[in-house]
């Protein structure tokens, strides 16, 4: 099984805590040692992506120490730190996943596996790696693809995607992340936890390694901030935990 | 315009002092300050993708100097470093672009401007920045899976890629590196050059800033290292210059 964890904000936030107490599960505190992977949605619109990905383990790896302490600021992040099930260790199984629809990057990342999942795939999505994350992945943007046109609204992608995750989700644990920069969808079949950070903001305690932070520091009364993640971070925020089967849309920093 | 920079390889290799010469360019020794990229292949089968771009110049960007020093080895390399001049300086317009087609990663670098380039993209690929680069990238994906069911032998590939190159060189100057782990295309309207390396390796000195490197000691007798640049690296190695509207195609380090 892997973790998964994803940053939806109204103005550009640095995401160096949150993942620095998540990259510590991917080895450290926590057994997901076979690679790791970050998507940050950046630049004009939210339409350029900065994608990084790794097959040491996320607390060793020093490009995930560069990307801790490099000052990327974006309002969309997905990370996933990886347990290997379906798919070998490599690279091209890392997590998140990224493919083009309508003009924009669309990243994908997975917790769970899917079993007897072989899915038509006619053309325009392929999986290049070997798990069942990614031909998942696939599936979507092909399905997508065929019930709209063009870029619909967020709520009418968010109709297609509660459709599209139930399928899914008959053929075993489907949590997953999936964004464009102008949204997060979030799905949990058995485990996925939420926090909304707003003004006024507190004292925060990462739960995985010893480092706290006044969040009062960090940010402005107007900013909004929605932190997805398998198990919560901190161990003194409302995590609130999705219940089983649910699509969640975050815009701008909050659930809508 | 831009700067283009691509290594094949017989077997995986150090891009270091190649990238260190040629991020000079991006900022220092030449004008190319309006971001820069760079991906490698990796994984399974060179299946596997590093993408990193970055808006800063790269004499300058921090992310540039931790790409340098990594010991990121690979068969496949396209760099790039951008001088705007359509599209705005911007992530989603910092090349190399990246597509999925029939399971595999394609990585684009264009240097050069078209103009009155409008073709018709019905689906598929579409262009997430405002580049003509990207544009053109879009369209080249699209005739390809077009053109082929499936991935094609490397020969067929590089005669339908010799036609689209020619069309697309009608409308401006269309220098470009594409690569998918297999094969670099690399092609000239006006100005590329290659050097192939191989044994006996000998020592080499780099043009744009003051280091030299004793290929011997980095490289084993059977290694192969072809590297495709706008203009040479080194001051003392057999540069050849493309002839004027040619595309050449390099496997396991040499052309073919």
């Amino acid at each position: 099984m892997c973790q998964l964890l994803a940053l939806n904000c109204n103005s550009p936030t640095h995401v160096g805590f949150s993942f620095t107490g998540f990259a510590q599960r991917g080895g450290r505190t926590d057994e997901h040692r076979d690679g790791w992977g970050i998507a940050f949605f950046e630049g004009g619109h939210d339409k350029g992506l900065r994608h990084f990905v790794d097959v040491q383990p996320a607390c060793e790896s020093p490009m995930a120490q560069f990307v801790r302490n490099y000052p990327i600021r974006s309002r969309n992040v997905i990370a996933h730190i990886r347990k290997a099930t379906l798919g070998a260790v490599a690279l091209e199984n890392c997590h998140p996943f990224v493919r083009e629809l309508w003009g924009r990057y669309w990243v994908f990342a997975h917790n769970g596996t899917l079993l007897d999942f072989k899915p038509k795939l006619h053309a325009g999505f392929q999986p290049v790696g070997s798990t069942d994350s990614e031909l998942a992945f696939c599936w979507i943007m092909q399905e997508l693809a065929k019930s709209h046109a063009g870029m619909p609204r967020i709520d009418e992608l968010s109709l297609t995607l509660r459709e599209l995750a139930a399928r899914l989700a008959e053929r075993g644990t489907f949590n997953f992340l999936l964004g464009n920069g102008l949204a997060l969808w979030a799905h949990a079949s058995t485990q996925l936890h939420y926090v909304e950070r707003s003004h006024p903001f507190a004292h925060a305690q990462l739960r995985d390694e010893d480092l706290s932070i006044d969040f009062s520091q960090h940010n402005q009364p107007g900013d909004k901030i929605a932190v997805v993640v398998t198990a919560p971070l901190t161990t003194n925020e409302n995590w609130q935990a999705f219940a089983p089967h649910t699509l969640k849309v975050f815009v701008d920093g909050q659930a809508i």
